[in-house]
């Protein structure tokens, strides 16, 4: 799952008014309520109220759920706690009132279907994940797995721990959101079908083996569309929607005197590279030739040929979200001084948005220690994502990658994908997009809209044949550092523009009901 | 300290018959011994048999005190065992028959100083290290710092562990041979003068500190040269001399969003790739930089300008090397098929003593463990190791580095140099040499001659101002994999051809009287 809020959600301040829902729920009688709720709510006047006070009497419980999810390491990069992920998350789904779990096996970590059949009229499809980035405990404040409850200036009570936003805890959220509904005695407004994978953070490389096993393509298909839990708002409160996603390509590019029959087959000594070849210089000249010069623009041959330039359409959306997004914050939130080229605050946001990437992840070659070690390394090892744009594909874009470093003089260079697929896009006129919008603005925030995310999710494996559903993001909340040290996510917000985990619970129960009211 | 043996010690057979000392020594009554034994021994037919059998007698307690010293690691890389590797060569000093010894402080590890005083008329200067290279166990046979004894075929009984050959076994042997004198009542032959320090592995910043040291100049420039210790045979008994030695720059290249001021401070998701610069491609491009499209030829502007081209003596004694060192021996030490450019065994070898380099050590940047992560890393770090040689010096060649990055557009680029020195040239009629020469004539080797050894050493502290005394290496025996995992010593010697521990410390003895009776 992209860092979101790293990505493009560093909006600038709304304008509109927002309510702090988490403040409003603590202080207000059902009735006073009211007139404050959301407008859909008037239909259900009596559910608003007994579901809002149910998401306050559950409010720890929802918190320790969390904690304990993310005390539970589950990271498919290093094997490490798969098994008791998997089932944890079963447990919670049960608990939750889902039926028919199931652990769905694949070549690697097992996906998870279930299904809540509520005999409602609308099916909405779930993708979750239960696996998370890794996470070295030296770079954190606070042990990644400990689920520290900490007071951060400026944001309110937060939890800190891998996961925390990416994704269990907006996960958690929904979960917390069905409980309140069921709590409070009320009937859930749709059906739910949903999948889950272990493999998200390793580029879903068997997700697809889970969404085509035939009970799981017959739920999915009687969805309105598929949808996952987030926390959409930057730290101004502003939501970014995204009608799509990069796909990508994670590889490791390597270098060996064994494969490259020239440099040494095993390090040796340092002095022997006046008359040895290098593997390590070569992996440096074969990566200088993926790219132009300064390292920005790709340069593999054919790779960026069939990426579809930005429609008028999307350049006018961006051209927008130009003008609400804050450059100066999102800069701030990167740690950046300057874009790529000096690119402008809207050409950064159309290079984001519409430019095939070849980024390096990773070097790893010979000595890495501290101080250095005279030796010629036998193999250097890059790793690369490779982000990819509508109509590029995962497995025409590697096999261009291969085919340009045979061409190049760089054959012997092993090529291995790691995880990676499809671009992946949903329509604007969605039901699911509609909705979402709907709920945002109803909440008081006007959602910026952007043609695709940066980031990649695989969102394809839904939106491209044969399921051809729309797929995207929702939940209000805030969250920031997935995949980097001290990510976060806020469960009682200081600022009365993000919601707390309370608002982010109510946004998902908005958003079910919303979702059945609508045509 | 060099690995000799994998530069340039792999030869051909020697024609020249060798005797099997080891066995001679076990085997042969004293005076059955005296028609097998060295010429110059003939001088001093008691002195060499009552050593001759000291040195047998000896043989477990040296090699027990080889094993003591390789399992107390002393590793200044990683700060680690220094005191009492310090601690414990001196006290192997004072066993061995040196007196005033002295721990020499200077702004890093310290030097040790201690002299001999025999009431000879000549003074040897000795060079050690205290030190060792890192080692990591995962990727050794036995642990590094275990010293155990093994039989492998083909070698015989070895010892194994970090510092086995570069440099404890070796220095171990020599002071073996110091017990033999001592213990078998004779006097010794020439006084010494001993010289250490215990960061020659990274590169020997202080060791100046300890040789300026008015008491150790006086000392030193008495010295008719300066010695160190070698295992100096290959696996097929052949000795090769070397001339003097490659001075060598290790540094630390690296970039980072932070000093360029662009790309991120700190690392973020990767998918802002496509609207940030990257600090690891702008090392790559640097990197790319310094070295010929294939990245063999050094192209840092001015670099090899004083490299003083090979004479054409220095041209002769290569291609007679070539003829009698084994081209295939030497690929297959190194486990390699081809030579760079793919250049001729005269050519690599001229490449291996002529030519300066550009070498990269290691590569460290952004993620290094198992599969991907998706960031952008804000900071990249490529280790290179430079080899220089006359008239280079590796002052003027770090500052000839900085200026290219800098004119190349790489000047926020951080170079850490972390050790280095000048090349180190020694005449090949110094009294030291020819003793050297002499001593191996006289066991049955013709030694081949090389002008430099591509490693280096910091000669240049001893053959520069002020000093500019003679300084090589010597010793018979045999071991490998300096700087490399399973780095062994050969204790016994299955092959007749190289020499067992008792008989590289009967070489050390012989040197001592041969240099006694020169002129």
């Amino acid at each position: 799952m992209p860092d979101l809020a790293n990505a493009n959600s560093n909006s600038s301040l709304d304008k509109d008014h927002q309510p702090d829902r988490r403040t409003f729920l603590q202080g207000a009688a059902a009735a006073a309520a009211l007139t404050a709720m959301p407008r859909w709510a008037h239909a259900y006047p009596d559910d608003f109220a007994a579901i809002g006070a149910e998401i306050e009497k559950r409010h720890d419980e929802a918190v320790r759920r969390l904690q304990t999810w993310i005390r539970q390491p589950s990271i498919a990069a290093e094997n490490r706690g798969m098994n008791e992920g998997c089932e944890m998350m079963q447990q919670m789904l049960g608990e939750a009132g889902f039926s028919g779990i199931k652990k769905m096996p694949t070549d690697g970590q097992p996906g998870v279907f279930a299904t809540l059949d509520a005999g409602a009229s609308k099916t909405l499809g779930l993708y979750f994940m239960y696996d998370v980035k890794q996470a070295d405990p030296a770079e954190w404040s606070s042990p990644p797995f400990e689920a520290a409850l900490v007071d951060k200036p400026g944001l309110g009570k937060i939890i800190l721990g891998r996961g925390a936003v990416n994704q269990k805890g907006p996960e958690a959220t929904f979960l917390a959101a069905l409980h309140a509904i069921r709590g409070s005695g009320r009937k859930m407004p749709v059906n739910l079908a949903f999948v889950a994978e272990g493999e998200e953070e390793i580029g879903s490389p068997h997700f697809p083996q889970v969404v085509h096993q035939p009970e799981v393509m017959a739920a999915l298909k009687k969805c309105v569309g598929i949808f996952m839990p987030q926390a959409s708002q930057g730290l101004d409160g502003q939501v970014t929607m995204t009608l799509g996603a990069k796909g990508v390509i994670e590889c490791e590019l390597t270098s060996s005197g064994e494969r490259w029959g020239r440099g040494p087959r095993k390090d040796v000594h340092s002095s022997n590279k006046a008359r040895l070849d290098s593997p390590a210089w070569h992996l440096l000249e074969a990566l200088a030739s993926l790219v132009s010069p300064d390292g920005n623009d790709p340069a593999i041959e054919n790779y960026t040929a069939k990426a579809r330039p930005l429609s008028d359409a999307e350049k006018k959306m961006i051209a927008d979200a130009a003008k609400r997004l804050n450059e100066a914050d999102a800069k701030k939130l990167l740690g950046v001084e300057r874009w790529v080229h000096d690119a402008s605050w809207e050409q950064a946001l159309e290079l984001l948005i519409s430019r095939p990437t070849v980024n390096i992840e990773g070097l790893v070659g010979g000595y890495t220690g501290p101080g250095g070690k005279t030796i010629l390394p036998s193999k250097a090892v890059a790793k690369l994502d490779l982000r990819l744009v509508p109509d590029m594909t995962a497995a025409e874009s590697l096999q261009l990658l291969r085919a340009h470093l045979a061409r190049k003089g760089f054959g012997d260079m092993e090529v291995n994908m790691t995880g990676g697929y499809d671009p992946t896009s949903t329509p604007a006129d969605s039901l699911l997009i509609r909705v979402e919008s709907a709920v945002y603005r109803r909440s008081g925030i006007d959602p910026v809209l952007l043609p695709r995310n940066a980031g990649s999710w695989p969102g394809y494996v839904f939106t491209g044949d044969p399921l051809r559903l729309p797929a995207g993001h929702f939940g209000l909340g805030h969250g920031s550092g997935a995949h980097a040290p001290d990510e976060y996510y806020v469960i009682e917000s200081s600022n009365p523009r993000v919601q707390g985990m309370n608002g982010a619970v109510l946004s998902h129960v908005e958003y079910l009901y919303e979702l059945a009211q609508a045509s």
